[in-house]
């Protein structure tokens, strides 16, 4: 078991935390990701949904996308069947969590801030959360750093979609180096339409199993390997050709 | 000994790689890079031959970039006189497989896939890769996973380069981070030339032996950490200035 | 105790680092950052003061923006009361150093690169940094690879700020990946002038304590986590909309 980290701070506040952690605990830390799209909850909520299960069991993920940072938001540290979640909570670590299976939750308490020094108004990945996993980590979840909560979290749902007529409405949610469009349309609701193509617009992407079933440099569309619908470009890049970003996805199909 | 991951997935699908990895054995993981140019095996390639003998022997090698991914190419365990490359079968890990000495090879089964949970077509890198390569540190090679390979495999050569009259023409295999151009061309056959300059269109660049021997801003050309020939501009981004991009580059000398 | 890196290296460059390290010592490496400004020595010392001493006691950083390789400048290793610093002598270290107490200072001689078999005029952390940054951490100071260094070292000063009027000029030494605007304008400093907002140009920026005090998408200013003025857009990024870039800045202030 490890500490995982997932954030969207780039390399350096990300390495700060790891410091951080090294200094309250003798474990190892794994970075995930720094990358995400800054400030996109849904995203780092995806990403994460989509990384725990493949970590050992018993691992700590701390999840940090905050733009709420320094307001009044939570700091919650959250103990599902097999994991932790250390997270805003702003719902980027509720799709895991119920998944996963939710034991109990605590806030984390501003005390703990006294590991790296001060309490800021803009990195809580320093003063809260790293230092909260490390806890964690150590087993020292002593009422001094940790109290039980027991409000509601907040919710986030990744897999809205609506159909309506032939049309269906989801979501981009991650958009990858290699410019393929990730969305929320799950394997499932793709198979039920037993779709030939999706349309975007006046583009046509036929629906395939494999790249290699277009021709280089043309779209396709396929179940990635997030089992949801993808948008590509064989050996392309599919967001840059056809100016995709997040947000919301309206695909007709026949 | 590490596991030692060199990819073009960026962060993201890299750290779920280290996640698996981690789930099947307590080894550690070491990125090298994951920001190889999508899709861009050659430039795979010559950081792959330019990493590995820096890493612990028996150090295993997680080399990926993979745009047949899902297609018919084969996915690969190559063990050397020193270390393993695990690879998809595009040439990747030729060049260093080929200069550490090929002792054995294996076609990994898709039987590895069950670590994950699923045989993705877009992602072998997490569904192969990354678990086989935890196999082999665990020195799990059952016939379960793996068989034994007779086949040829794809050849990819680095050093290709050719002279004609006073014009050398080599490739552009990585720009790097600073907009250093680094070619193909090894100091031994620059050293034939000795040249004064390389003239690239109408641009001269002086040959020196380091940065500091021409003005800051000034363009010049010397054998880099490579030990190849490279294009900078001193403290300053030579790839950007000048519009170099990689592939096929013309240098005459004087 | 580990082995920290930071560098303008990227991650390929960093990742044969690592590799060199753990063939020398089984140490842990953790990157910090691979990112800064490519050749701006000043952003390195920044954001290496702001690392070093959220790491555990006895951790050897390796910090390397070095416009100067290949050159005469020379590489050192600089033992503090707490930590040890490798770096080349252009002042990356200096602020860290001075703050944390030198005790010792060696020079790197040449002989360490004969763990990566040879010594480039371009790439030092991989044949002097690294390696004896391994060393130091195997205990193994010898007069073979390393010379007690007893002339001055280079100063770098961080906050250099001069008030004139109603004008304060600072520099902005850090841009994250948010667009956040980090300057070297103390909160001693900001204090002092107990000011309502700052004034860039013909922005104004109200100062305040926390990003929700103004509405998303407004800009603001703020001691941010560096114990430093900061220019922030709440959700947004102050950079890239008001075109700010690393150098000096002059605020007014009311």
């Amino acid at each position: 078991m490890v500490i995982a980290l997932l954030t969207d701070f780039g390399d350096y506040y990300g390495g700060v935390m790891k410091g951080l952690i090294r200094k309250i605990s003798r474990t190892e830390v794994v970075d995930v990701t720094h990358s995400i799209t800054p400030q996109n909850v849904l995203e780092g909520a995806f990403l994460l949904y989509n990384s725990y299960r493949f970590f050992p069991e018993g691992s700590v993920f701390v999840g940090v996308v905050d733009p709420g940072v320094g307001g009044r938001r939570k700091a919650l540290a959250i103990e599902t069947e097999n994991y932790w979640f250390v997270c805003p909570d702003n719902g980027i670590a509720y799709p895991s969590a119920i998944e996963d299976g939710i034991v109990r939750i605590y806030e984390i308490k501003e005390e703990v801030s006294r590991f790296s020094g001060s309490l800021s108004s803009t990195f809580h990945g320093r003063d809260l959360f790293a230092p909260a996993s490390a806890l964690i980590k150590e087993g020292r979840l002593s009422a001094e750093y940790f109290l039980p909560y027991n409000d509601e979290i907040e919710k986030l749902e990744l897999f809205d979609v609506k159909i309506k007529g032939n049309e269906i409405c989801g979501k981009v949610v991650y958009i990858d180096r290699f410019g393929n469009v990730v969305t929320n349309i799950r394997e499932e609701i793709v198979s039920d339409l037993s779709p030939e193509k999706f349309i975007l617009g006046s583009l046509e992407t036929p629906f395939v199993r494999k790249y290699e079933d277009v021709d280089v440099g043309e779209p396709l569309c396929l179940i990635g390997s997030f089992n949801t619908l993808e948008l590509s470009v064989r050996n392309g890049n599919f967001a840059r050709k056809f100016n995709l970003m997040h947000g919301d996805l309206r695909l007709r199909w026949k």
